[in-house]
Parts: C-alpha cells; sequence; structure tokens
C-alpha cells in the first residue's frame, strides 16, 4: 500500500500527508499514537469522510495497543468520535472497529483493531478502484464514439468540481479514479479542474494530486466551465458527490448544480461518481437534504501563499457587507446521466437508486460471507 | 453632479476615487492635467468603458487648456489612446470630442472641450438613469406578481454578476441602475452579489457602492447562485454585459452564462441592462465574439487585505499548474428575458435588436437636433 493516502511504512509507522500544507508543500506525518490520530484529524492535517474514518479507527487500535481495558477501549471511542462530531463516516468506522474488537478478550484486541482499521482502508481502497473501472469504461465508450470526429491522439477533455481524488480517500478517489485508470493505460486525457470557491479545493487538493501523478489538467475558476463546454473544449463532466437522494437528486459541493445544467445545454454527459454508501435512502429528494451554511470568513477571505513564501489569508469582501455560504447544492436527478458506484453505473432515478442498494446488500453479504 | 462618479468640484478641480483602492478605501484623487488623466487610466484608478471613456474626454481638455495648437490637440489624442489601446469607448470619446474641437480656432478649443467631456458624462449619466426607468419598471411590475404569495414588506431579491455599476459608469450603473431607483422609492430590494472571481468585480466594487448607498445585499461565491435559485431566494437576475450580438446573444463577464441557465431552469427571469450603444450588429451571434484569454495570474492568486491592513496577492494555485482564464462568455439569446436599454426594453432576438437599434438611431436624431 506504498502509493495510499494512509500507509505502514517499513518501519511499521501509519503515515500520511499533511493536508493543510498543500498545494506548496508535500510534508509526511508519522501518526504514532491515539493522540496523533486526534490531532490530525482535528487539525483537518486529514480530510476526506473515507480517511477521517481510516485514521479514527487506526486511533482505535493505537489506544488499545497501549492499554487494551474495556475502560480505555471505550474513553478512545469516545474521545476519537469528539475529533470530529459531525463526520458519520468517523462515527461509521469506530463502529465497525469496536463491533469487532469488544468481545474479544483484551489481549487479543490491540492486533482484531489493527486488523479492523487495515480492512477499512483495503475496503475503501478496493471500493474506489471498481469506481475506476466502471467510470472508465463509461469514458472509453465515450472517447470510441467521439474518435471519428477527432485527431488520432487527442486527449478526452474532462471537467470536475472541488476534490473527489485520491487525497479524500485511501487511494484512486471517486471522480478522479476512472481519470487515473485511463491515465495508467496510456489513454490520453485532460481535466479541466475548477477552483471550487470558496475552499478551493480543486486548485489547491485536486490540481495538485493530479500533477503529483502527472496528469495534465488546466485549473480555471468556477466561472469558466461553462463557456468550455459551449465552445466544445469539455467532453463530459464527472464529480463526486456527498449525498444521492432516494430519487436519485445528488447533493454535492456547492456550484455542482451549474456545471450540470450547462453539460445538459451543451449536450454532455455529466456522471456522478460514488460508493453506494453514499445513498441515504431516507431522503426523498435532494431537497430533503439539508444544507450546512458555513463560516462566512471562507468566503470573506482566500487563503494562499504569499511572495515571500509565508500562507497567508486576504480579505476579499468590504468590512461589513453580508455573506452566505451554503456548502452544498442539489442538482436535480433529470440532468445527472449516470451514478458510477462500486457495483456499476446505475440510472440517476429511484429506480436507478433501488437497484444501486440492492447490488450494495449483496455485495456486503458476499464480502462478509468470504472476509469475516 | 455631487454624486457622480467624476464630478467638478466647487474649486473647478475633476475629482474622481481611486479604485485601486476599493473596497477597503475610500479615497478621492483629482485630475488636475492630461497627466492625472492619462495615469488614471494607465493605473486602473478609473475603470469601466464610460468611465474611461469620459476620464479621456476631460484628459483632451486639460491638454488645450495648456497648449490648444493643432500639433498639441493631436499629440494629446495620440497620447491619451494609448492609456488602453484597446478601449472601445475611450477612443469613442477621444474621437467625439476631437470631431467638436478640431474645427474651431485654438482660442475657443479648450472651453468647447471641456464642454464637451461635461456632455459626454452627462449623456453616460442619462443613458443610464433612462436603463434604470425602464428596469425599476419591470422590476415593479415583477413585486406586484409575486405580491400575493409574500408578506408585505418582504423585498425583492434580486441576482447580479460582476460590476454593472455606479463607479463603472457615471452614475447610476446599468445593471444596478434599476436597483438604485427601486431603492430611492423605498421598494424594499436586497441583492445577492456574486464574488466574480477572477477579479472579484462583484465582492470587491458591487458590494461595496450598494453599502455605500445603504442598499441590502449578501456577497456569495460564484457556485451559491443555482441553490439560491432552487431554493426560492432570487426572484430574478439583471446583469450588464460587454457586447451584444445581432441575434440577440450576450458576451458579458464570465459566468453570466451559468446563472442564466440556473434562472431558466428555476423559472426566473434573466434581464441584461445595457446601452442600444452596446449592441454589435456586425457579430451575427455570440460565438463570432472574440473571447479575450487574461492574464493567468488572475487565476493563481486573489488579491485582498492581509490582517495588517496591507493590501497583497496570495497564490492560490500550484506551482506549474496550467491555468486558462477566459474573460467572457456567451449566453444565448433564449435563455435572455429581456435587454433593458434607455430607449425600452426588447426581446433579445434579432428582431428586438434590430428594434433597438433603431430606437437608438432615432434617438441620436432627437438628442442631436436638440442639443448640437
Amino acid at each position: 500500500m506504498m502509493s495510499r493516502t494512509l500507509r505502514i511504512d517499513e518501519d511499521g509507522v501509519l503515515r500520511t500527508i499533511d493536508q493543510t500544507l498543500l498545494p506548496f508543500e508535500r510534508r509526511e506525518i508519522a501518526l504514532r499514537s491515539v493522540e496523533d490520530c486526534r490531532r490530525a484529524i482535528v487539525s483537518m492535517q486529514v480530510r476526506g469522510a473515507p480517511l477521517i474514518g481510516a485514521v479514527g479507527a487506526w486511533g482505535l487500535a493505537l489506544a488499545l495497543r497501549d492499554d487494551p481495558s474495556d475502560a480505555a477501549l471505550h474513553e478512545a471511542w469516545r474521545w476519537l468520535l469528539g475529533a470530529r462530531p459531525t463526520a458519520v463516516n468517523l462515527r461509521w468506522a469506530l463502529d465497525r472497529a469496536m463491533r469487532r474488537v469488544a468481545p474479544l478478550p483484551p489481549a487479543q484486541r490491540a492486533q482484531a483493531a489493527r486488523g479492523e482499521a487495515m480492512a477499512i482502508c483495503d475496503d475503501d481502497a478496493d471500493c474506489n478502484r471498481r469506481i475506476g473501472e466502471h467510470g472508465a469504461a463509461l469514458l472509453e465508450a465515450l472517447r470510441e464514439r467521439l474518435a471519428p470526429n477527432r485527431r488520432a491522439g487527442a486527449p478526452l477533455n474532462l471537467l470536475t468540481h472541488c476534490n473527489a481524488g485520491r487525497i479524500a480517500t485511501l487511494d484512486h478517489g471517486t471522480a478522479l479514479a476512472p481519470i487515473y485508470l485511463l491515465h495508467q493505460r496510456d489513454v490520453p486525457v485532460h481535466v479541466w479542474v475548477d477552483e471550487t470557491r470558496p475552499r478551493n479545493q480543486g486548485a489547491s487538493l485536486t490540481a495538485w494530486e493530479l500533477a503529483e501523478r502527472g496528469v495534465p489538467h488546466t485549473v480555471i475558476v468556477d466561472n469558466a466551465g461553462g463557456l468550455l463546454m459551449r465552445q466544445g473544449r469539455v467532453d463530459a463532466a464527472i464529480v463526486g458527490c456527498d449525498r444521492v437522494a432516494a430519487n436519485g437528486d445528488v447533493a454535492n459541493k456547492i456550484g455542482t448544480y451549474l456545471k450540470a445544467l450547462a453539460a445538459r445545454d451543451c449536450g454532455l454527459p455529466f456522471w456522478v461518481a460514488c460508493p453506494v454508501s453514499t445513498i441515504d435512502p431516507q431522503a426523498v429528494d435532494g431537497d430533503a437534504v439539508p444544507i450546512e451554511e458555513r463560516d462566512a470568513r471562507e468566503v470573506t477571505h482566500a487563503t494562499g501563499r504569499l511572495a515571500d513564501g509565508t500562507i497567508a489569508a486576504v480579505q476579499v469582501v468590504p468590512d461589513g457587507s453580508p455573506v452566505a455560504n451554503p456548502g452544498f447544492d442539489v442538482t436535480p436527478a433529470r440532468l445527472v446521466g449516470g451514478l458510477v458506484t462500486e457495483h456499476g453505473v446505475f440510472e440517476a432515478s429511484a429506480e436507478g437508486v433501488a437497484r444501486a442498494l440492492a447490488a450494495g446488500l449483496a455485495g456486503t453479504a458476499r464480502t462478509a460471507g468470504i472476509a469475516r
């Protein structure tokens, strides 16, 4: 697992990248204790739901290494959960590890927790690898359809929003997984990277991780994608997603809806890559998904590197002007060309979502039967 | 003309706001010579096509005050034009002043040039005042249509992109003119202000000038407008425009197209405010309008105020990641609810554009007959 976002080095130490320093510095940090793991989550050195969950599970394993008692187990679970109380995936991973180790005698817990943390990482990487394969098949088919009107060797031009990449997950990413796979297969591909204000995850994280793997890309402001689509410089859009509603509506980073509209207006495919676990059958439609109103400072300020190399925030909104900062928007199912999951591509509709859920249940049952 | 962007003070000195300091400092600068006028244009202390044109004409008048000879006149014309060679409106204003003064004996030129510069300012302010009246009628009608489903006193919620306001013009602005008029008439109004990356004219200029006049507003990132429209928090969008093609397509600041798509998808009016002079009958459609590719640094960096009060640029894109920066996009006529001009509201179509042009010609003839 050398190339993973979270990895065990030869010296047996867990290491990851300090994402607060990206895109300007690539510095690895060692997570040697439960304290290190919690600190990495709190300080946002690690981010992205799957990565936070995995670091939480590793934290539990490291706590049990030091003290495998019932009291220590429950204390570590509680303390790690407090690192980001709203992170659904952190709770899911901690609960999964807890279920595995709680019934065991204390002497066996540390090793079992380590095994479970490893399995959580493997499962995420494997899930994304499969999303990558299903997505790559879509992209290859698109490339073939476009081939008669293209010069040989012309890249497939994809647009993405925010960061649904390797460093938000254990490996591959979701929206970027098919792109990495194509690039690996020497299929020429080029990515238009939306800056993704207000937190600039596109400019700072997506551009960085694509550059690190040598994937050709171009950063654009969020305003530019519509023009590029109209000009025929985009072949398809592919994004990740925070939650899929029962009817196929998609809640994702603010601005996703606008790109989906432009893709539809220009006759281009708009795909959403997501593990089946992203589906929330409790949400009837996108309007049932609560939209988080985030800190105004994300809008009033932009963070980056000054000429002298220091990282700083500059204020871009006048003093006293009110600000609104909704974190997500809803893309209606009718604009989504397909949900690219680890179990295949499903229509963004009530029927497609039901099928994806069924495939997910079947997949879980199978995995559970084989592995545990 | 106390409230104008460019004004003659009681001491006879021409003054304007240094827009490079906005939105953090309101500092007036005096334009006492042709050199001052040219410097203000070159350094972008003044910006916006109408304002640049007016400052150019005033520069010519100030040059002639010092030396009214043929040689000085032509030298000043050439030198001022060089301040921003691509600014169509600068050339238009300089040529208009030149045509007025060149036939006159040198002794009469300075006063005539001053009169012409004043007329250029008056014409722009008057044009925008009329755009404001026609636009306000649209907005009042919309407000009446919405009234049955609104609580009394609820504001009309308008979304705008970039800056098509007072400080880009001599007064009133174009897209903001109807909004100022409603506010003046005590009609409750609230403006969603798009940040407008990459140069942030919305966050820095539109928010500032609305705040200065006490117009309620909220700054949002460019990604947010679609969600707000879907949530019913926007009643209409109104923007300015750089060029209208013969078929009614509109070229405006990058990102305009995305907001027009969202307005259409949500069943909301999308209006474009523009003087008839913005129509380019030579451009068959929007695709015939060349799209300027601007400096990459606008995308790689964001400029604002540091905590210590100094203005600085921070880099937000990783070293070596390529960037694209198209300055404008094209909104197809089918998405535009109407062109709000000084001669009334016209359909965004070949027929509507032809009618607007005819009204413009009739208007010019009338003005010329009355005033000159």
